[in-house]
């Protein structure tokens, strides 16, 4: 089987580019899609559902829900849709962002608003056949978008609850600079907690806006390569998404992205 | 004893700041200092450490050497060289940043650079009674200024070696993020390893010059007060030094940087 079977294609790496043309390009080429709740929402949750089925197009993960380190009642409704058009979608997996520290709070506090959340919202994913995917994030974005900072956070904060409802997302982006992560892989992987592998490289000088500086794959630092086998020697066989946040590919035209990316990928796992 | 006491200015809080001018500052408040490399060779490292010594004012840590994630003779020599100016200036400490990882390598292939290079340093640190302090720095500086990310990390790589030789610093604004920053303080404190305690603050949105944008004491999220109370818990009782690389606190007089610098340390630590 070629690594090219596994390639999935995040939508938010063409974040402007139609969705159906997404799922289309992704059907010509055997490729699985991670896609994204606005978009699935503006076309219709139905809508979109039929679009994947009718292609014969996997999806791997549904982006995204979380910021609930305040666990309103809202947050925790909006996270309820959420798993249900994951459900709806027939994604394995909902990739949670915990969310930013709240006004007055402390990265503690907003912690705890996390482990809330999750025992809340946990029983309810389970149900539906949804794998809650917790997504520690890059330190940089601690304060702003998500207190979740380590592989081996996230696997603390699942360990509550059955593999089947809460696992996490190994996105070597936000992770490659952590010592641990080798042992956090082999520690997901132990506790069958790997719900989605994502892929994006790691440039330098770190691009101004730190949030859309996300490199293509081979541009970067990160042995990706190693990761792939890391995990794969996991006993992990499952897709593999690239999901990268880059101005300067969100400026071109979708075909030509996922045309590239796609190459990329083959090269970087070769 | 006031908190104020402890005070110890980072001469990098004011870049630009004549080192005569800061040290006087120092000595009219009773503040120690922490001294910069540049500076005391563009003085002369002898009338440098006149200047502080009929000053009175102590020397708390000179900043900085490291960068020998690829360990050449040359790096190895600078670093002998960096022990001798803070010998020579009654610094008990010396801050090492580790450096990026160089080219063709990978962020595992460079921390193994670090370790050669320590097992090289240590020896020499010991007998000029200066302890190697390394520095974690924030996991947004991995590919380019420092490998080393976490005090763990940090400990680990103290650990082959007393600690009067090797140390850490810790530095708020770099691990704050760190789920396990509590316990890493006490494993420092534990190994007696706390060779420099800085202050800074992390604010949001993180500024587009990620390097100069650590903010004023209390301008961000960090619980500076907690820290000053967790690293005190643990029996330190040492000099809490204030470093800030900050273009807006740059670009002002020094004295008004210090005077205001001062007032924040007593402000966040009341």
């Amino acid at each position: 089987m070629s690594v090219l079977e596994r390639f999935s294609f995040n939508h938010a790496t063409a974040k402007f580019w139609d969705q159906r043309e997404a799922v289309e390009a992704c059907a010509r080429t055997g490729s699985g899609i991670g896609l994204w709740r606005e978009p699935v929402q503006e076309m219709g949750v139905e809508a979109s559902a039929k679009l994947v089925q009718d292609a014969g197009v996997q999806v791997t993960s549904l982006c995204r829900a979380g910021f609930f380190t305040d666990p309103t009642p809202a947050a925790i409704d909006d996270n309820r849709r959420a798993i249900d058009e994951a459900a709806a979608l027939g994604a394995p997996s909902l990739v949670l962002v915990s969310g930013p520290i709240p006004e007055g709070g402390t990265i503690d506090s907003a912690r705890e608003g996390v482990k809330e959340a999750l025992a809340v919202l946990a029983p309810y994913a389970l149900e539906r056949g949804v794998t809650l995917a917790i997504e520690p994030l890059h330190p940089m974005f601690a304060s702003d978008r998500c207190v979740v900072t380590t592989l081996n956070e996230a696997l603390d904060l699942a360990a509550p609850f059955t593999a089947e409802a809460v696992g996490v997302v190994v996105d070597t982006y936000h992770i490659w600079w952590d010592p641990e992560v080798w042992r956090g892989i082999a520690r997901a992987a132990t506790e069958g907690r790997i719900a989605s592998f994502q892929l994006a490289d790691w440039i330098t000088p770190l691009p101004a806006g730190v949030l859309t500086g996300r490199g293509q794959l081979g541009d970067g630092c990160i042995d990706l390569k190693r990761y792939q086998e890391t995990v794969d020697a996991t006993g992990f066989g499952g897709p593999i998404e690239v999901e990268l946040f880059n101005d300067a590919l969100w400026a071109r035209p979708g075909a030509e992205v996922f045309a590239e990316t796609r190459a990329a990928f083959a090269n970087a796992l070769a």
